[in-house]
């Protein structure tokens, strides 16, 4: 699909996956390491099937969880994550070798935008998956990313707080949050008090056997 | 994924996916015609996105409903279909030239087993869809579905009858029913006494604010 901007020329879907909030708000954790990537907020994916983003084939159980957590590649050219997202290391690059979380086989298999205000060459691998390191306003990224899969759907992957700044410049066509029933505390909340959702969106929200809560945001009609 | 058969190789993993009931339990009208393929059933499709089935990114509306039919095509490599579900004709085939209910776009865009004790020459169309007519049993059915596209899942495709023979031969091991808030009143059950389905699988029912509900039935793990 693509989007009719106000005022602007079209741009292509963005869409939030998957999202994972916990009961108090938060979405990741403050402190992360190269051992613990959610950091504190690790219980957000206790009993998730990672598999299941690539298709419900893929995972042994037919649940709800797994059905929704399918929705994640589903006409998706490119992700946009935050620069946490790939890695722990804050400041300028180091000649490290770190390549992400996720060894010589990452997920995405498409290119991925990583903001960050250091750029840098992008990281390519066999599977498909290239990073790209760009210091980049939203929508300057979504442009970007439009150049790069040109007829698809974007990905906003997080952290929340990328996320957060999308929202915020109003370029969020829908969002599937997964609000896990834990109490975390303290970590990275997705809203902190500067966005009303339910002025934008329209959300559906349905409790699940599992006991976590899917919501549905759905941007509303503009005027 | 594949599944161990109890007593026999290997077998493909065997899926009923989006199956619409009525709250009376039935999955088909009894007279069917070209105009009206579901017959006087026709009110359990009412306010479904077809599209969808190709995924969420198909359709306008990221909807729960929309969500559980994008399903549908995720892994499956060939389905088996009864011949009630290619064309309203009966008795051996004549020269009318039809194709199916989808013109020269069928949305299968693989290879199709249509179940017929009147076997005749493939139909192959540009997309990828290819009818096979075959009079089978369910399990040589299955046999040819793993020949047509080895590595992938068989979707069971209905009507309603072609699903129960599967159920009875025990050759099913996940559903994602449909069960639509209407009463029809007369036609083809989906169950009809002969099976006790809570006897074979777990099932998990979830209402959606569509008002549907969604049933995900899974094998129970063999003893």
């Amino acid at each position: 699909m693509t989007t009719e901007n106000p005022g602007s020329s079209t741009r292509p879907t963005v869409r939030v996956t998957g999202m994972f909030v916990s009961l108090d708000g938060y979405a990741a954790g403050n402190f992360v390491a190269i051992e613990q990537p959610f950091g504190e907020a690790i219980a957000l994916t206790t009993g998730f099937d990672g598999r299941a983003i690539h298709g419900i084939d893929k995972v042994p159980d037919l649940t709800f969880d797994n059905a929704m957590t399918s929705l994640w590649g589903q006409g998706i050219g490119v992700e946009i994550m935050g620069r946490g997202k790939f890695g722990p290391q804050t400041g300028p690059w180091t000649e490290d070798g770190w390549r992400g979380w996720w060894g010589e086989e990452p997920p995405f298999e498409t290119p991925v935008i990583v903001l960050t205000h250091h750029e840098r060459e992008p990281i390519e691998f066999e599977n498909g998956t290239a990073f790209h390191f760009l210091d980049a306003t939203p929508a300057e990224a979504l442009a970007r990313a439009a150049e790069l899969a040109p007829g698809t759907d974007v990905r906003i992957g997080g952290g929340p707080t990328s996320v957060r700044q999308f929202l915020e410049a109003d370029l969020i066509d829908t969002m599937h949050l997964v609000i896990v029933p834990v109490t975390i505390g303290t970590g990275k909340r997705l809203l902190d008090g500067d966005i009303a959702p339910v002025e934008r969106f329209e959300i559906d929200a349905v409790t699940m056997p599992s006991g976590r809560t899917h919501q549905l945001w759905r941007t509303k009609p503009r005027g």
